[in-house]
């Protein structure tokens, strides 16, 4: 028997005793283990997530956000790490395209993440030490498998929609594959059906580097009281670069200099574009955690919908009775539009219900993190057309402070 | 006065005592420092360097050769390390499209290069150990003035052609900037007038993942007997991903599992990508050094023609009597067509004369070593043109051992 418990919402004022606390857990026991791809069963297993809007009577109108490889389930409220703002906050809220006042929304830390669901850095119960690399391999199909634990917990059968770009599209696919007859429609942005041999190439960069950090100690740098700070921000940094495009790069930084006029003619950071990138490898390394990371981008290298079938994507969908929009941008050379249009095709070879949109932007990959106008106005319009066909109610439009407590839009 | 002295050419048996013994040198000493764009003098400095084929009479028929980043003089012979065939064997040699039977060619270690030309790893004469990161920060600028040492010192008034692709590339645009009247004929290939912020980016990600390796030592590893080889590695990988294209990678390896029949569920090298990557970071440590790494990708992105033009590169070529062949690669995403556009515009918009060819391949930056036949072709066929318009003699067919005693093609 599951369990979820649900704790305080943040306050804001930092005064909580640790930072996850906030979160909402579903905690599924050791006598329940799960079965993951890498034939291991995994027990207990913890899922920290976190929901904004109201479930509504006949629980139609859920709607699942899966998060990408350095995400988590601040999606749409203040990060208790960062004090940032939710990393969708303009996506998600009343009124937003994913409006908190007609859709019940929830979002899950990953499998293998490490803000507060359980991955390479919990307790393993065999040890009473974190588990580090005795962590098993895991899956995107594993991180699916999770959240329809959750998802069966909270009393849902059919999630209204799953949404999800990057790593997180990889999510809504696998949503899609595995349990049709729970995803009534499906956004899968910005991703692929399968991991190119220059993303895992990417990966392995990353990967490498925090491997060859002295302080990682073959993943046990718990016991020794140290992090791989060095490491992880040279992945971080690695992968940060391929986020972007060049046209977003030259006209953010161009070849600028960063609090001077002149060259140095040394190692420092001269340009605007070496300092922005320490920051992000500095700051990353204070809200993830290094284990996590060679974790999560191993699932999403050994991710291919097609594998058991022959290499083919089409018998994936066979059937399929949910409705999807793919969604892709022009600038995203990490995730193509070539590779969207690999899933349109497989999903019209078998009349699936689908609409395909590829924005205009220049941003790069993280362009489907950007508070960009016609990606929202997509989302939204396509989750009108689907509330209509699922028969949901227009937005509630009346004041209900409970509705809007959770999320900080 | 400068002194060139001629060592004996590589055996080919590996007996030489040291690998850059058969490497010819031009030794510039202390009496004749040579002014850097940092401002500091440098004295001495050595210049190794090869040359294939025989000067003519007239001094005419002198190519010389810029390598790139990682390359260095050994470019069609056996390489005294590596064991490898020059980096360019199949471009260099009797009938090849740079005709060693017809004309001189000369390809110098860069300055700040690991093969015998004075740079970071040399001793330091105020101290008598390596100079490491007292090493001045040198530039594009900086390697051609001392290429050009070199070329007064085998009294050739002007080369025919300067030849060099990605940092080579550079050179040779500098060359043309800084010695028009030196320079008949150039031929920038995949390269560009300024080094591009995404570039710098990748560039940066290298050195800090040098710089962040304990074996580092703030560039003084040599003194502890060590050399930051995990650095340098991941350094290298990181770089190379950019190199290639994702369909060249595809069609390598895709998804290709390395040696087994099924995933790992671990970290080791289940893809061929992965194996791959990491021969190339391992392979890379035993032939390069970690401060030339720093100091050859620093010249790289300081460079930037148009720096003291107001950021216009027309007036840099100014009534340029070079004849330019400048090539791009349809899938080189790291050098694109887009820059050497630009460079083609600025020559034409001051009447010089310029020809452009974006050659058609899927292999990525690195398609300007590999042997692809349409690439050498252009290279041929303006070579020839040029050749006619110098009013050089065609090749000399007859039997001539000493022109082709120094190649090994």
């Amino acid at each position: 028997m599951t369990a979820t418990e649900s704790r305080p919402p943040l306050t804001g004022d930092g005064t909580t005793s640790s930072p996850l606390d906030h979160s909402q857990r579903l905690v599924v026991p050791v006598a329940e283990p799960m079965p993951l791809d890498c034939g291991t069963p995994l027990a207990p297993i913890v899922i920290a997530y976190r929901t904004y809007g109201k479930l509504n009577a006949d629980r139609s109108n859920a709607i699942l956000i899966c998060h990408a490889l350095t995400g988590d389930q601040f999606v749409a409220d203040r990060h208790p790490v960062t004090g940032k703002p939710g990393w969708w906050g303009h996506m998600i809220g009343p009124g937003r395209p994913i409006d908190t006042d007609r859709y019940f929304v929830i979002c899950p830390n990953a499998l293998g993440g490490c803000m507060g669901t359980t991955g390479p850095n919990s307790i393993d119960p065999a040890t009473g030490a974190p588990y580090a690399l005795d962590f098993p391999v895991i899956t995107i199909g594993d991180m699916v498998r999770a959240q329809k634990l959750l998802v069966d917990a909270l009393g849902i059968d059919q999630l209204f929609c799953v949404i999800g770009g990057s790593m997180g599209g990889m999510q809504v696919l696998q949503w899609a594959a595995d349990y049709p007859d729970s995803v009534f429609g499906a956004i899968p942005i910005a991703t692929s059906w399968r991991h190119t041999a220059q993303n895992i190439a990417f990966h392995e960069v990353g990967r490498q580097a925090i491997m060859s950090d002295p302080d990682w100690h073959e993943g046990n740098y718990d016991r020794f009281g140290v992090r791989p700070t060095r490491g992880l921000a040279i992945a971080r940094m690695a992968a940060h670069v391929t986020y972007l495009s060049e046209t977003a790069l030259h006209r953010k930084f161009g070849r600028s200099l960063q609090d001077r006029k002149m060259l140095s003619f040394g190692f420092g950071a001269d340009f605007q574009v070496e300092s922005y990138l320490r920051h992000q490898g500095i700051t990353f390394v204070d809200r993830f955690d290094a284990n996590s990371y060679l974790y999560m981008t191993r699932a999403m290298d050994y991710f291919d919908l097609a594998l058991g079938h022959g290499g083919r994507l089409t018998p994936v969908f066979l059937g399929t009775p949910t409705r999807f929009c793919i969604v892709s941008f022009t600038s995203d050379w990490l995730f193509p539009t070539s590779e969207s249009r690999q899933i349109v095709h497989a999903l019209n070879a078998v009349a699936a219900n689908v609409s395909f949109v590829e924005i205009e932007s220049d941003k790069g990959h993280d362009a489907f993190l950007l508070d960009e106008p016609e990606f929202l106005r997509v989302l939204h319009g396509f989750l009108d057309g689907l509330a209509e066909h699922r028969g949901l109610g227009p937005a509630d439009t009346g004041p209900d402070p409970d509705s809007r407590a959770a999320g900080q839009p």
